[in-house]
């Protein structure tokens, strides 16, 4: 069985997500953030990079959510999560979620993880300062360019909209007028409606805006 | 025709390289950051995100390395530079070319392009200063724990040797001691042997060190 680890209000969820539309045999373990169980023995031994998520399967451990997400599309193919065996439209999925992955959550990562890139408390504040610019000019880009509706990739459900769903939950918290984000947020109320997040969320106990 | 958009000395030259190992037909488009032709309306057109590399395909245009290098191993699978039909095997490639992705790439990009994450000047050295340690941070968990070689996947060449090949030729360029990087030396000089990365690095007048 697979055991997913994550802690709410992380990219995690996108991964929680998929595996429950993939209706995928799962357990999922929450990482107490709080008392920095991410850096305890037990856990670095799991994942070393000290981060959620990371999935556990009977042939190993994998992190990172580009990877993850493709692995559950791949692993559960009956549940239709990923274009698989069209090469252009497979790496615009992977082109939209590494773009999430790569800029859209580092962008917000600077709010409250600049210890990562700088030492100086004076730098850590700067960075705050432009998260919510980053971010807005992040989804602008998204809301203009890259959703194409009803879901990221057009008529079909992927592995992009959870993903999507789960950063963009964390706009308002960043400081992002989201009302000038509106097919970003007919997205949110579109995947609010499903089952399968309707239990991951209430599974993390994550707050959605 | 396949036309990849490049600059030298950035990560496209690992999709360069993956196209050559392909035996693809394509043209490499330089784009002279020299000039801020990234920036132009003409490039804006192509990638609206202003970045390479960026490959024009017969049904569009991708983006973002990882992607891109997923689309060449599918595209030409003879070349066999994935375990395309290994759902766990080709998550690991993914999950190993995410981290040079979105945390690898991310802390070398602290060094140059600082202003993308805070207006301070202060700030931006305050990132410069921690770029050596971080790089070294994370081909220390490359050169220890991912890197299984000979090359990253262990017996089988696959798309993440030319990533890892590309990002690990900036590290002396970032302040970092590579003679405490046994392996991943030993696979940069591996890469070397190889005539598509020979010509991949000739047609871009890359510098390796």
């Amino acid at each position: 069985m697979l055991r997913l680890y994550y802690a709410s209000g992380t990219c995690a969820l996108a991964t929680h997500i998929a595996l429950e539309e993939a209706g995928a045999a799962f357990e999922a373990v929450a990482v107490d953030f709080g008392s920095q169980a991410q850096r305890s023995a037990e856990y670095l031994a799991i994942n070393p990079k000290g981060r959620v998520p990371a999935l556990v399967t009977d042939t190993g451990t994998l992190t990172e959510t580009p990877a993850l997400l493709l692995f559950v599309a791949q692993r559960f193919p009956a549940a239709e999560l990923a274009p698989l065996s069209d090469p252009f439209a497979l790496a615009q999925v992977q082109e939209f979620n590494s773009y999430l992955c790569s800029t859209v959550h580092v962008a917000h990562a600077h709010g409250r993880r600049g210890a990562r890139w700088a030492d100086d408390p004076g730098a850590h504040e700067a960075m705050k300062h432009k998260v919510a610019s980053n971010m807005a000019d992040c989804f602008e880009l998204i809301e203009r360019k890259l959703l194409r509706g009803p879901w990221v990739m057009g008529e079909r459900y992927t592995i992009c909209d959870p993903y999507l769903f789960t950063i963009g939950s964390w706009l308002e918290g960043d400081g992002v007028d989201t009302t000038r984000l509106p097919q970003v947020v007919a997205h949110r109320r579109r995947m609010q409606a499903r089952p399968a997040v309707q239990k991951a969320v209430a599974a993390e106990g994550t707050q959605i805006p």
